[in-house]
């Protein structure tokens, strides 16, 4: 049937663009009309953003080349069952590890394919955790031991902490490695049902060896009683390396499709007294002597440990701005092909990027995706900073850098998750495809918001920080320590002048002036910080009480105060990147103004949003609320222009991006009837159903001459 | 394998129950627990929100009989692959359709078990649109063809409209429809690749035949011109009946997977000058002569015909419902037994529904869950008058109803999908497991936003309706027509009154009371209104101008004011039907109680929402706005209690939710477990990635002796 619909199919565009009448037209004409109108050319914006030139020519050319290559091939890939989804993961982190290793490929270049490809599998763990938990907690001799075997595939890791009853809260886990001296092993045991280990990536069907979190159990001898030092890390050999069956006492398996990430056998894990050697617990830190006793890790540790955390944290708000980008590359593009009803009978239909509404998402989601992928390198900065810091023993800035990570982490995926399904909604039906690549996006990327610490955990945990924050500077009658960096406007004397601010805006003009956004997006920022001091000291008697009933019974005022707290923050390095850049020259002027249109519109986004928090306490008043109302309209208008030069300089090629609407070209519908043809329905022309259900029925039908079956029109 | 975990998980569940410890807890228990808590017992409300104590009895009874019936066990369901889906889709309507029919089963049970079942499919559209069409559409002599032919599937339809360009905008579809008045004929023609049919259900290989939606195009033999008489209707055969092939000139099939319903083959169609005799158009209404001379349809006949666009968006509201009831259903049991982080070392971790922020995302969802419900109900017998009014020729009240209609499908649909996204999110790691129910229930529903109207193309429709009432009401100096029902309040001399209205609350408790709520949401949505004529007036030179450029541009007001009007209307339904209930005495004073607690949640949580609105226009001052927080948060509190009751009273069946979270009894980590079993990959130990893939990459490690690969701890 392919061919069938391929002949016609070609005989058909060709009339199309013949046809370029009120009801046909031309959808590569349209997007190739929106780059000329474009205010500026995206390459030099493209080349800044993705590190250079080099980069991205580099880049590109390994699309060239995994496009060709079997293993990277993305034609087929929606129309994978679960079990080929899994195989072909694994195939193509192979064919990525064996190519690196035959070429002398270096990290930059994995990298680059990695995310090009990206088809998550069960490898995932082995390289993200598995490995770097080595590397990071065991000793020397056990890097040794283990890390050739690693890097060689001969061993396969996972990380096992989560349990089916728990998730973030580590000190409840419940699995136990009980030391025996006899014998000079821990004996790792799963005692309950809750106490499965639930969630890790490969532990399904691919990893021979699992980092298992067990609770440390030490027996005293002479007292009979077992010591409970707590979660601690221990190497687990799961499978037989020649059969690869599950080892005895080891239950594992799958634990079945989820929302995205199908290509990843995320496992289940009871162990049933599995004994392991002495020096199978990571001990870099800490330790267990022959003896039997605990060797605690040095205090200076836990804060060093933070590490691995902050870079989780910074790579993913970076990867926060590449999805959005993603979603609104395809989006943007699709708008802009995609016509919706003719002002009148006979004129062309509109292009939908033409009503205010579909701008008004799409342009507030293309300037997040600016937002949080600037601050995804300034994370990483901040990352290496802190790194170097370290290895100088100095932790000083560790608090506020924690804080910020974790409030980040939580409103950059919530910004993404929600922005790709808002850009999904704004392309119709089509969006509703998997041909669009953006159900799959969505699916596939929603899991951030809950991983790695679920984002009203992380909120809270920013939320602890800004409230203590607040209560040393304002302790000795407001002499306590003045805090910097991104905290600087919860001094005492900061938050007491700032609360009886009030807006400078005169009109719509000055909306368009960063120093109005920031002071506005600051007010809003200590207001509500106050407002969760409050609420807190309301419901704890007076006091900042921060567990119990009062905390969790505070908690929404505590996260609201945390959002605002990190939206400030993403506005305010907006600003500051698009400052770097004017200075360096490196931008034309009229892509600098596109650019700082873009970062208005996403501080005067984040502003409507927190409108009756402004509005509430006094500091802006009704006048001022509706001219910032229409100098955000105002800008969907004036960045109409440039909406595909912004997405553009992103600079995702089709290969990547794997949608239909997406393409740089526009042709969109060609995309779609072509990518549909090898849907496994589309196998036979009768269909699956046509031997064993259809014909049987209809068949018996037409011999019994139309048996009058129940009235059926309103089923 | 499936043996081993059963065996070693019934001995851990044993062992869970016995330790009932710090970290092991029982979930039956803690449910159990919340059913004593609840002050109310919820059976009554059961049989209210659900036709009666019978309908509920025999629903049960079907879910029963469902349970142990082949084609409708669910057991597998997660797991199919696509072809799997589909056929067993097919399999389980045809099995429904011949159960009906062998034991003469009515409507009602056919309609609970499409319901309970839950498995859409290829016959959808035949049901949902096929026959309703032939039987509004078709004449009599049409009628007594088709019908036997449907009813006894010796016939199976679809409704081919959408083209791949044009959805929303039917007056640009492209297919043509050229009578040839030689033969008698119609020839049906897709001119275009944009004209190709795209989306229609079932189109794809199950069905046999289809209304195609074509532009009726008549040659007069005179002049040589073709008049286009816009579209119509056109049965059109596609497949032989005895190979299931299709015929000469049809290039028909699948368009491949989707977000969800992938059970259903929704189709391409393409139509290389297919012959139809002249009897296939549908001629109720209008037709062509064998002369070739079109008939139009009278002019009473459009009125008439928004009977079916009036049920299906009545029908959307009452799904709105019950789809956001099961993802509560599911998120709130499990939130009462899911426990995270214990308040002090050695207590029991809390259940998650005790943080502030869970209870204040869950129960304004079951609070927006009844008021959706009962808007369903309202909004049916609102069609049921519509129809009695119809067949005396009286359309007087069709606007209201067809705005009132458009605008509350898509605020509904917008309430339900982003619901059922918060409900998954709530429920944290597992969630995001197909196991919980939750992400196949987001992913299937949402395509209600775009469907049966774009929500937002349906908001604009209700926006002019809601300026022109207001237009006419302000001619001749105020006194032109006053409108009433849902649009009372646009009178010009209320919008007056209104404008200049200041909100009464004095405190907390004044906030508890419907009718301060009820005022100011009307002070909103008339606020809303009269900003939405003033930007467009503004936009177009003083006019209030229905489309073009300045309508475009004004599009976020205009759909602002559309959303406020139905949040408006949802509270007030909800408000009244509780008088209802109140006054008929069928439920008892305490479950009354909690329901007026559950409706105050719904208003004050539009009202949270929109409170910029308020404050930015005067009618409220920041010291109301903070006692209408502290009243919404002092509601979460009143209500934690009946929780678990308020979502059992929905009286959804474990069969029905078939979520592993959801579990009326709380087992959910049983159930997890339990329902990961059958996960295709778990079908071997060793899985199936293991001897084609894993096995050559690692034992040529084993046996290369450890080639060292590249440094990946960052990969």
């Amino acid at each position: 049937m392919a061919n069938a619909v391929d002949e016609r199919t070609r005989a058909l565009q060709e009339r199309s663009s013949a046809l370029v009448t009120a009801q046909a037209s031309d959808p590569r004409a349209d997007i190739a009309a929106e780059r000329r109108r474009a205010s500026f050319a995206p390459e030099p914006l493209t080349y800044l953003l993705n590190g250079g030139k080099a980069k991205v020519e580099r880049r590109a050319e390994l699309a060239r080349i995994l496009t060709q290559t079997p293993w990277a091939d993305k034609s087929n890939r929606h129309f994978l069952s679960r079990e080929e989804e899994y195989v072909g993961g694994l195939r193509a982190a192979l064919g990525i590890w064996r190519k690196m290793k035959d070429e002398g490929l270096g990290m930059q270049d994995g990298l680059m394919m990695r995310q090009l490809v990206d088809w998550p599998g069960g490898l995932e763990l082995h390289i993200g955790m598995f490995i770097p938990t080595i590397m990071s907690q065991g000793d020397a001799e056990q890097q040794a031991k283990w890390m050739p075997l690693c890097t060689s595939l001969q061993v396969i890791g996972t990380y096992a902490q989560t349990e089916l009853g728990h998730g973030t809260f580590v000190r409840g886990l419940e699995t136990t490695a009980t030391f025996d001296k006899q014998t000079q092993e821990f004996v790792i045991h799963s005692p309950t049902l809750s106490s499965t280990k639930w969630w890790p990536g490969g532990l399904g069907k691919t990893a021979t060896h699992a980092v298992v979190m067990a609770r440390l159990m030490l027996p005293d001898a002479a007292t009979g009683r077992v010591a409970d030092h707590g979660p601690h890390a221990f190497i687990v050999q799961l499978r037989c390396p020649d059969t690869h069956r599950p080892l005895r006492g080891v239950t594992v398996g799958d634990i079945g499709p989820k929302f995205g990430f199908n290509g990843v056998d995320n496992g289940f894990l009871q162990l049933d007294h599995v004994r392991i050697p002495r020096d199978h617990m990571m001990q870099r830190f800490s330790r267990v002597t022959p003896e039997g006793v605990y060797v605690p890790p040095p205090p200076a540790n836990a804060k060093a440990s933070y590490a691995t955390m902050l870079y989780v944290r910074a790579d993913i708000v970076r990867n926060a701005g590449y999805f959005l980008g993603r979603a609104t590359t395809i989006a943007v593009r699709y708008a802009a092909v995609r016509r919706q009803t003719a002002p009148a009978p006979g004129e062309r239909e509109l292009q939908v990027l033409d009503y205010q509404n579909t701008s008004g998402t799409l342009l507030p989601l293309v300037a997040a995706t600016y937002a949080l992928w600037l601050m995804g390198d300034d994370m990483m900065a901040k990352y290496k900073r802190f790194e170097a810091d370290r290895d100088r023993g100095e932790f000083g800035a560790l608090p506020e850098l924690h804080a910020l990570s974790s409030g980040l982490k939580a409103v950059c995926t919530w910004i993404t998750a929600d922005g790709i399904e808002e850009c999904r909604r704004t392309c119709g039906g089509h969006g509703y495809s998997q041909l669009s690549g953006l159900p799959s996006l969505f699916a596939s990327y929603v899991q951030n918001v809950t991983w790695e610490g679920d984002n009203n955990v992380l909120c809270l945990q920013t939320a602890r920080f800004i409230l203590k924050t607040m209560a040393a500077s304002a302790a000795k009658g407001g002499a306590g320590p003045a805090p910097g960096g991104s905290a600087a406007h919860l001094a005492a004397g900061e938050l007491r002048r700032e609360l009886g601010a009030r807006c400078a805006a005169r009109d719509e003009a000055c909306w368009l002036q960063p120093d109005t956004v920031a002071a506005a997006l600051r007010h809003r920022a200590s207001r509500l910080a106050v407002t969760a001091a409050d609420t807190l000291r309301a419901a704890a008697g007076g006091r900042l009480a921060f567990e119990g009933a009062p905390w969790n019974g505070s908690t929404l005022a505590l996260i609201a105060a945390a959002r605002a707290h990190c939206e400030l923050q993403l506005a305010l390095n907006f600003y500051a990147a698009l400052q770097r850049w004017s200075s360096e020259g490196a931008l034309s002027p009229v892509c600098l103004a596109a650019l700082s249109r873009l970062a208005a519109l996403f501080g005067l986004g984040r502003l409507e949003l927190g409108l009756a928090d402004l509005l509430e306490d006094g500091y802006m008043n009704g006048a001022q609320a509706a001219a910032l109302r229409r100098a955000s309209r105002g800008l969907l208008a004036a960045l109409r222009p440039d909406a595909v030069a912004l997405v553009d300089a992103f600079g995702f090629e089709d290969y990547y991006l794997h949608s239909a609407l997406g393409r740089h070209d526009g042709d969109v519908y060609r995309a779609l009837l072509d990518m549909a043809q090898p849907s496994p329905l589309n196998a036979t022309e009768e269909g699956p159903a046509w031997e064993g259900v259809l014909r049987p029925a209809m068949q018996a039908a037409r011999r019994g001459g139309g048996g009058v079956a129940p009235p059926l029109s309103k089923l």
